[in-house]
């Protein structure tokens, strides 16, 4: 068993691993973040959407008319979906990327410009900065990723 | 070649990681299964978004009628969209932590916690159950998935 | 620290996992092409979501009537939201399944028929093929992911 570990952690140990466990961890963390902004502008905006997270303002029309959409959570809600659609390519080709055994410091101008690039995205739309701020962020990101899916490829391509 | 299945396979023979390999494919199983659920109730109330999905009910408006939003459809979609915002942090943050040499025990607290609250999360939201109910079930799944990316972070962390 | 990278890419270089990475990377940057594309539909059909996207149009009424949805952009949104819903999946059980040493031309077969049948399922979304296209295609992937689960419990069950 201890043997088994031993060599478990020696995936831990890599220090390109690490880096790639550091970035994705912050960056999984800042979109898990959006979950509780959005809670934070749907309870100071009381705009909800489920009817049974309404019952604590009352019965029938008083609670009904907090069952409408309010701009800045919508907002919210838009930056958490591309996280989604951003941070979800990160997790796997990153991944992949790390295991193809790229030069450290290559690996972490990677992982580093990634995470930047996607706290910059978030603060562009949430206060929101006038564009290109935000379109260019999103490209940072996109481009760092296709730029570590064709390490992935040029490495491991089987098909 | 089989060489490497050996090695291959002994990260598949760690308890820790068989554990996340298990509870990580339930709680994937039970996003999937939204998706069936979607298409029931799409089927069943007859609400359709898409013009192609509506053809067999006959063509002109007699299909058009169909194109429409429906109470139960838009929350088991809800559901299915809070599933990907918190499972995709626990796929990626779950891999890391079970790579990071935690206790057996303490792992398998942590995953059958997270694959309860979000089974939980699923019958509050379908139900529905009063809140806070459902409100406490993403709560939890939430923390432990923070405790988990502390473990990564104190472990891994390579900036 | 060498010895470690050989220890690393000894798993880039099982032709599983390989076999995973490169479809992994296709149907990824298969998802990341939908945000181009709904850029595209956003920008030549004029659509668009945040106030501050319609900044280059003028100020005041000028820009606030590309404040809208258009049928393209929303069908392409739907098709990438369904990506995420089943890439999601594929991303972790694939990565568990690569790990459970299936024989390499049953993987192939799995990770071959997913890919196929995502790309088939976006091009039946976004011509649109009459139905059941779209509904073939994406069951096709679903039961590929449901056949790697079965695999993966089947192998690595440790609740």
């Amino acid at each position: 068993r201890s043997g088994e570990m031993a060599k478990l952690t020696q995936l831990i140990d890599n220090e390109v691993f690490r880096a790639y466990a550091t970035y994705t961890t912050i960056v999984l963390l800042k979109m898990m973040l959006m979950s509780l902004i959005t809670a934070y502008f749907r309870i100071t905006r009381k705009a909800f959407v489920n009817p049974e997270d309404t019952a604590s303002f009352g019965k029938g029309e008083s609670a009904k008319k907090y069952l409408r959409t309010d701009p800045d959570v919508e907002r919210v809600r838009r930056g958490h979906l591309n996280d989604l659609e951003n941070i979800v390519p990160f997790l796997g080709i990153g991944l992949l990327y790390a295991l193809s055994g790229p030069e450290l410091s290559t690996a972490l101008l990677h992982f580093r410009i990634f995470a930047g690039a996607r706290i910059v995205h978030t603060f562009a739309y949430l206060i929101p900065l006038p564009q290109p701020g935000r379109g260019l962020s999103w490209a940072v990101g996109y481009a760092v990723t296709i730029s570590m899916a064709y390490k992935v490829l040029k490495t491991a391509l089987y098909l």
